[in-house]
């Protein structure tokens, strides 16, 4: 089986990398020739262009490792130029976007599948990424009425090849609920927190892990990210509304010295938060 | 020298593992038997006890590992109980509530210092202590008026012994803005996170690393974190306050699919997280 991979970024050159093991022939295509000549260097890919054409009609499945609407633009700019069959998968963290601007493709010659693997780094390119960046993680499908079983099963292998722990469907819109939670708003948070530093001390002199840990995502790639907020920014601003409420209980709690709720509420939040950790 | 130990949970626990190495002779104090025991047999502590009188008197240095007005209420009740000159060291992550608590005090035979590791865990007691517990983690000194400078420099030089990467010297005011943004509203933020999941998918299965790093310290310590909310009001409160305000830029700048004020916020944020980082 040939794999093209579309951008290799940290996700596609962690793909490359995680897949290549298993003896499939990859090949990567990239804007940038430097990243096609780190990729061959370092025998993540089979073969390197920055041509699409010349080799995408090889490959039995692509995976499109780039940003949600250059994804959409590459797809419909090539919607000639893949093998006829084959299986091309996204990465993006929105899923209803990709639904609507490729819905009309699904009826074509190509068998979208639209995916979103829960990983990624605060840093980026292909000198980041690496073969173990999706052991553990979450790998959730939304799968299309279109699609079929067989191609929605040969992705899921794909995934765990990859070392995903972890495949679910989900719609479309469940997944831009939950993602919105997870992951857009802790983002939010990230910034938020960061921005919020009033004072003028020496911060980093009067930090532990949990600001640490709290931030790390504050260190963001806000073109990727400010695509991912507003196409999910009914849900998106919906979960910072709930989420601020939640911390306001906090405060006027702490103001009026309320121990009984404010324990509750730690100890709401304790419960939960143990439960996906003893689940791990 | 021989050094006291009040309180042998994770922060006893792991100053008495980490000072041992350094030929000290430890006396280990905790309320509960099987906790002196586990200590012993693990050889985390030289002698241990249930009753402060027996040994309080041959301590040198006494470390009170206490929650903040258990420790005020130990150093009271057997403040003539402690060695004649004897550093009383306290440990609790609110200043202002100890300095004022323990003023009178500091006109007595012993020497108060107050000092904050800012190390943790989320699990609790001597089981879960370790030596290393506080590599490359930063320690704080608010020195009182009273204070001797050579008071100070001892207990500064106990701290690099046990691993501490930065020593800092704060007004005790001071420490309590900064701690109360680095500290308490990030533990503010993470339980106020968990409990706005709104939703009734299987969260953990829609997880990556930033929820999981942000939710971490939401395992929280609900009687220790509502004593430390307490203690900080007026500073938790504000800065509650300015991380919402930041906050709903963000969710305004989404709301209105301002690309300019949402990467401007981010990139702000991205620079400031990176210098934290960068001097690592």
């Amino acid at each position: 089986m040939t794999i093209g991979i579309i951008g290799l970024g940290i996700i596609g050159g962690s793909y490359a990398r995680a897949l290549k093991p298993y003896g499939y022939k990859i090949i990567g295509i990239d804007v940038n020739t430097e990243t096609i000549d780190y990729a061959l260097d370092n025998n993540i890919i089979d073969i390197g262009t920055t041509k699409p054409k010349e080799h995408l009609k090889e490959c039995d499945v692509v995976f499109v490792c780039l940003y949600p609407n250059q994804t959409i633009t590459f797809i419909k700019t090539h919607i000639n130029d893949f093998k006829r069959d084959a299986i091309v998968v996204d990465v993006a963290g929105v899923k209803r976007h990709m639904t609507n601007q490729l819905d009309i493709f699904f009826n074509d010659d190509i068998n979208i599948v639209l995916t979103h693997p829960i990983a990624g780094s605060e840093k980026s390119g292909i000198s980041h990424s690496k073969e173990n960046l999706f052991k553990n993680a979450n790998f959730v499908i939304t799968p299309h009425s279109k699609n079929e079983e067989e191609h929605i099963n040969l992705v899921k292998t794909l995934a765990r090849q990859m070392g995903f722990k972890t495949v679910s469907e989900i719609s479309d819109v469940d997944h831009d609920k939950i993602l919105g939670f997870t992951s857009q708003l802790t983002h939010a948070i990230a910034v938020a927190l960061v921005n919020s530093d009033a004072y003028n001390f020496d911060t980093k002199r009067f930090i532990g892990d949990s600001y640490k840990e709290l931030t790390r995502i504050a260190m963001i790639n806000d073109t990727l990210w400010t695509e991912l907020f507003f196409e999910n920014k009914d849900f998106l601003t919906k979960n910072i509304d709930t989420f601020i409420e939640q911390l306001t209980l906090i405060r006027d709690a702490v103001h009026s010295k309320d121990t009984d709720t404010l324990q509750e509420l730690m100890q709401k939040a304790t419960k939960t938060r143990k439960d996906i950790n003893n689940e791990e």
